[in-house]
C-alpha cells in the first residue's frame, strides 16, 4: 500500500501544506480497518454463539461504511473542503472506539481482538490528522 | 420506495421512540440524493466546460459516498448507536449543504440545478431527523 | 424517484438509444433492493433465532453492496463500456436470485418476505436492461 | 495490510480448500487498486487538460466501486456462493482491464502511469484466483 503515498505526490497541484505521510497512513488505515470490520462480521455469523454478538456485527458493518467513506473523502483534493473532512474524521473515529470497545468484549475470538486493534489504531490515526487540520 | 416504511415496521424489535416517519423520509432521501450527486457528478464530466466544474464533481463524489453511508447507517437498528447515527446525520447535513452551495452556483445547468434542490432537501431532513433524536 | 429519471434526461449528451424508462427503472430497483437487503440483514440480527439466518445475512449484505455498485454504473454515461455494464448487471441478477431464494427459505418473517419480493423484481429489471444493450 | 491475511485465519469455520494467499492477495489487491483509481480520477480533475480525461475519470469511478464492492464479497467466507464471488471477480477484471487501458493512454501523467500499473495486477489477480474456483 506504499501506492497510497506515490498517489498523493502524484496530485498534479499543491497540497496545501498538509501532512502527506499522515493523510497516507489515515488512507491506508481506513482501507485496513474497512476490511478487518468486514471480515469480523463475517467471522462472527461463523460463531455458534452467534445471538451474543449481533451488536457486534451491526457496529461492525457502519464502521466498514465509514472508514471506506471517509478513505474515499480522504483520496481527494480537488475542491478540499476543510468542514466535510473534518466531519468524516470525526465520525469515523467514533465509529471506530464503539466497535473497538465491542470487540474487545470478546477478545478471546481472534477476530475481534484483531479487529478492536485495527480500530484502536484507526481512532487514533483519525485523531492526529485531525489535529494537524488546525 | 415505500418499501423503506415497510422495512422499518418489519424491524423484530421495538425501535424506542424514534419517529419512524421521519426515518424513512431521510434513508429515501439519502439514497436519492447519492443517486442525484452521482448523476450530476457524471453530466458535469459531459459538459463541454467540465475545467469550470472540476470542484462540483469532487464535492458531488463525496456527497454521493456520505449519502449512501448515512443511508446504511440509518437503516440498522440492532445495537443502535447515538453517537454514531448523530455524526453521520451532521457531516450528511455538512456536506449536502456544501454541494448545493456548489450546485447553485451552476443552476443554468438543469443538473446542477436539480441537484443542488435535492441536496437542500437531503440537509434538512437529516437536520429535521437530527432534532428528534434528542 | 422520479429525479432519477430527470436526471437522465438532463445529461448533457446523446445516450445512444438506450431505453431511458428502462435504465431509471432498474437504478431505482437496485437503490431500493440495497437498501432492503441491508434492512433485512439488520432485522435478521434482530431475531432471536439468529443462529438460522446467518446464510441469509451475509447474502443481503453482498446483494447490497452490488446493488449499489450496479445502481452507481448505471448512473453514469460519460465513456460508456458495455462490457462493465453487462457485467455489473449479470452478477446484480445472480446475487438478487440468490438472496431471494435464501429469503423465500423464511418468508413467514415479513422482513424477508419483503427483501425477496424486492430481489426478484430486482433481478427481473436487471435482465430486462440487458436485453435491450444488445 | 498483513491484517487480510490473519482476518481469514481467524474464521471459525473450514474455508473449504480455498488458497488462502491468493485470496488475501485478491482482497489486498481490490482495496488497493479502488484507492488508486479514487484518487486517479480527482488527479484528473486536478491536470489542466481535464476535458481530454473525462473517460478516464468515469472508469476510474466505476472500477474503484466495483474494486471495492470486490473486496467486501471476498471477505465473507458464510453462506459462500460461487456464482455471486466468480461474478464479480469476472466484473472486477473487466472493469480493471478497461481502466488500465484507458490510463495507458496517458501514461505520461504519473498518477494514470501508476493507476493503470495497479489496474493491470488487479485484474491479473482477480483471474488468478478465478482460476483457483474451479
Amino acid at each position: 500500500m506504499e501506492l497510497v503515498n506515490e498517489m498523493i505526490k502524484n496530485y498534479p497541484a499543491d497540497l496545501d501544506g498538509i501532512d502527506q505521510e499522515k493523510l497516507a497512513r489515515c488512507i491506508r488505515e481506513c482501507l485496513s480497518c474497512a476490511q478487518a470490520c468486514t471480515a469480523c462480521a463475517d467471522a462472527c455469523l461463523g460463531e455458534e454463539d452467534v445471538a451474543a454478538l449481533v451488536n457486534c456485527v451491526r457496529t461492525n458493518l457502519d464502521c466498514a461504511d465509514i472508514c471506506f467513506a471517509t478513505g474515499q473523502v480522504l483520496s481527494r483534493h480537488t475542491g478540499y473542503d476543510a468542514a466535510i473532512t473534518r466531519g468524516m474524521l470525526e465520525v469515523c473515529a467514533t465509529a471506530c472506539r464503539a466497535c473497538a470497545e465491542l470487540c474487545e468484549g470478546h477478545a478471546a475470538m481472534e477476530h475481534c481482538a484483531q479487529c478492536a486493534q485495527e480500530c484502536r489504531i484507526c481512532e487514533q490515526v483519525c485523531r492526529e490528522l485531525l489535529a494537524t487540520l488546525g
